[in-house]
């Protein structure tokens, strides 16, 4: 590769859009080439409009470029969007038809009817949905964070096994909620039982990610879901307890080689951002915690453990994933990297 | 009543023995009359024997009581045993033979057949098993801190409705740990998913405490369940999320009325530690909430809210309750009072 | 008493309104009639206005009252305010020229000549320049929550020995900050070195309450003060450690005693209120901690303890006391207690 | 150089022996050839003897090694120790005597006559003292962890305007304290006044570490000191409040370029673990904080900021240090590299 492609990150002083500005510096295909944000910000150089809240500094030469707004007028044609789900619909729309292409973190056109729902793992083959897209450009959407390590966990098994029920509850971390997001005292020393339309999500994107796909078009498969939320005073790293009916119940020890052994696209492309193992299973009663794996791979990896039968499903086991890495800004770039791996970005 | 009765401490001086302190001083029924514990604090006064570790001071007279060894040679007929598992079992069973009433927090006579396992609320009528006991004294049982919490939100329900299928994920406080318990590094901004021994406790004690009793013996209740047990950063107070499958499938409203309406024996003896209402419901989806709510009605109250619809069961809903009070002290109290009531401590 | 008097909220619906209702609930001399808070929430039931915080239930009469708009139009005449400093400043005026008694949280009116800046114990004499107020009705303000603490702890030293030189450094609980206020991303694992403006308070405030007074004029004390602030992850409790040099140097046990035999007026007029003990003295190196000693005496007393000499001042100490309460809506409730036993609210 | 040196760990399975572990795995100078501990861990594959704590998973190379005891039979010559200090003492004479260059971090040699108390940025020349050493191997201590990063910010003031008194007043993190360390009982949600030993550490320390050599005699500065050390839940950093008095006042500007210009021999000599910047300075005024800049240069680098005047002393600020790494194993690693460079290892 000759020349890094000029990006731009929408909602850049956000906490996600903080997260990507962290990730895309030095990344080795792409270049942040524009910052924009609201209003407010636009204007500002970024290091005077953003509450830098990340753990590594920002980068000085970034911390000096001029915010622009999140209009579609930006030249660079590659487009991370990290915005507000009260605007992000709209502004998205825009881009696309000014024919950018957009890959969002946002939850607004997840379910749009031609517009994949990815997590590259998964359903890579998703992206024939690309060529139904009406618009110039092109969106692509990635998974809520509490679904990505979930279902990153259960693609394997549902290939080799077939799922039939998922029965899952979540120990997420604060980092989700965004900044300022939770004030500290309602999660400091507590536990608060409820995410707003955490649970919606997911008992639906999965369905979505995890089916197949004939002439385009989407099948659903069959498969049964209920979530229970819940935020715990853990900074990084959603932590949750699953528990599957499989189509074919498994060895205990067939469900280990599976996940051992996973590899998909991003692995087999070696995308920059990929993890070398997708999920790492461990043996230790302990874990995974957050603490201990949420960085693991630079936090694209997804942690398993904890796997026993359970005698009202068939397993239970404990998945734990970077909710801001893997499950909003890692994720969303590694889309990225897939579309550029397979020539989808060649007109940028 | 005219005098108070002598109860004696075992273990005194661990968090669970401080917890009786705690609720013990000032009791309208009983008094602290002998504190007792291993041979290495044996003999010296009770502060200085302690690292006293409650949140309200420790009582002047108590703290100069000299602590005695944990043998069945006390003077105080009515004991508490606070005692760690790996000594309680052999102790208790010397009390008994010595003629003592034991109520005991160790979870080694909980399946011993003539013992009950008992929340005063659910199974008062356990306490005929008393009669089958062969030695001259009597051990009585409470369950496990987070079997407590469920299985009296449950309760009532089994009685209207009838339960076929248990299906809970716990995240715990860690003063169910003990102390020193939990090292700090462990689970400051993290979660374990993993408590040794508690998913079977919780597997197998709502079966023995929800029986029938006929002619003395236990006849268990056809009821599945499946337990997940995880540690989060919060002091005091267990939060489940607790999954349900009835006989026959009651309406929301039915099941709020009934958990309202709940009233049991201690209620209606109107024991001092009992809780006007054994059941609080909340229609606030942001509640219940450790931080909250552990504390309503001295801590002896459980808290129930998000009650919803289940695709998977019939409904899901959260239980909070406070595990060092109702689930451990406290709830070991209320059998004591309520042997008392009965006149089952007659001859102390 | 015959009647208790009415009094109304200012601001009831922030964290400290809400901790005046709370501990103005089956208060024994005053009784809420009106809460009042901004526009926003006028009009509204206060249970459904409020973010309700506290760790007791809302009382649900109290629930059930409507909230009026924080306007001298109100028919009692006793006045808290918990206003925001944003607009307390003008609307505290307005009332004190509508001939209301304001006994206000904020921080506008503090350093008013006239304005008494009140400590209960420490300069109750300070009630003499309300004379010379020149409204109808009267302003007395409570200190800053950092202050309170360290000043009662001193008042009784600086009586007996004189005061030189204060230097402190505060380890401040996230309660300080208000709700929402602290967001959780920002202290969760963490520290924060910084908070605005509390450093001059506790620099200029002490100044101020113990200033001697002469025919209702405040003569200052020659006293310097270096103050240094930071935010923990503690949710109430402010842990100060305090270096001292006296005009005098005492023996420790000269501190020591002067600090237990410490009672003041509230204590003598036995105001409902007042702390039996206002400062308790611990001679365990470990103590005082926010978690164990923050609610002695309902919150009212102050904790002491690690009491040494000091290699460049006279003595250093470690300081105690619960901000919210204390150090805030407890405080300025116990001024009133003071005004009402006094006989300052007759016309009430 | 062609080869790496062969080292030993000493205590290898504590936390801070841990993280020797994970430091020098991937080291380019010293390759980890043996690992040591008490004789319950002898024998045992390393990764079954320890409890890792470490957020970096265990090399599976370094998991597989056997562990050794800790006796100077040792075939690796130079030796870190994190010996418990109610061990280290004796191991390490045993090991100097044996002709063993042993460089450790527990406190027991700290302040023998000929044994350095070296931070490599500080007081490089001090290893002038071992040519006085009399065993046949050598002794180098590394401060305590609170110590360091106050002393490394100190040392170009002091070198440039001469310090007359320090005091400071620590926010300490939990991984000082060792694993298991402190309960979580005690910690979370609470602030500790008193870790013991620690102030006097903090008082006598810097005289040592600070003082002029001639002759390969130490000539102690004049300076006073005074510590207060609290711990707080924070997991790594320690944050430390710090006033300075100087000979001759400087400007705040004076300070601030110094500390930005400060390089010294670990710089110069581009010692792989010296950070490029040892003093990071930030103007904003809530920095630094522990979780933001702990990590700064892999945990190397000390952080300062909110500099300006004291009313009392001349001036006071903050500075934060990352305890674990700067402070302990990183800090250790760096004298041997020092050594390395200045071929005092010539015969290993």
């Amino acid at each position: 590769m000759n020349q890094k492609i000029n990006v731009a990150i929408l909602g850049a002083t956000g906490s996600v859009g903080q997260k990507f500005v962290e990730l895309l510096t030095d990344h080795p295909w792409f270049q942040i080439a524009e910052l924009a944000a609201s209003e407010r910000s636009s204007g500002k150089k970024y290091a005077e409009a953003v509450n830098w809240i990340m753990q590594t500094p920002l980068d000085q030469e970034i911390g000096e470029m001029v915010v622009k707004e999140a209009k579609a007028n930006l030249s660079s044609k590659l487009v991370f969007s990290a915005l507000d789900s009260s605007v992000a619909g709209e502004i998205e729309t825009e881009f696309a038809n000014g024919g950018y292409t957009v890959i969002s973190n946002a939850r607004n056109h997840r379910f749009d009817d031609d517009v994949p729902l990815m997590i590259p793992e998964v359903n890579p083959e998703h992206l024939e949905m690309l060529k139904n897209q009406k618009s110039t450009g092109t969106i692509i959407t990635n998974p809520n964070c509490s679904t990505i390590g979930m279902v990153l966990a259960l693609k394997p098994l549902h290939d080799a096994f077939g799922i039939d029920t998922i029965n899952v509850v979540t120990m997420q971390a604060i980092s989700g909620s965004g900044y300022p997001g939770l004030p500290s005292l309602d999660i400091l020393e507590n536990v608060l039982p409820f995410i707003s339309g955490e649970e919606d999500k997911m008992e639906t994107e999965p369905i979505k990610i995890l089916s197949s796909i004939e002439n385009g078009k989407l099948k659903s498969p069959d498969i049964k879901i209920s979530a229970q939320c819940n935020r715990v005073p853990v900074i990084d790293g959603h932590t949750e307890c699953v528990q599957i009916k499989f189509k074919t119940k498994p060895t205990k020890e067939d469900i280990i080689k599976v996940w051992k052994e996973f590899r998909s696209e991003p692995q087999l492309l070696n995308l920059p951002s990929a993890p070398k193992l997708p999920i790492h299973y461990f043996d230790n009663p302990k874990y995974p915690q957050p603490k201990l794996h949420r960085n693991l791979e630079n936090g694209m990896a997804v942690s398993v453990g904890r796997l026993r039968e359970c005698s009202l499903f068939d397993y239970k086991f404990v998945v734990l994933s970077h909710n801001t890495v893997r499950g909003a800004a890692g994720g969303t770039i590694l889309i990225a990297e897939l579309l550029k791996a397979k020539n989808l970005l060649s007109e940028i």
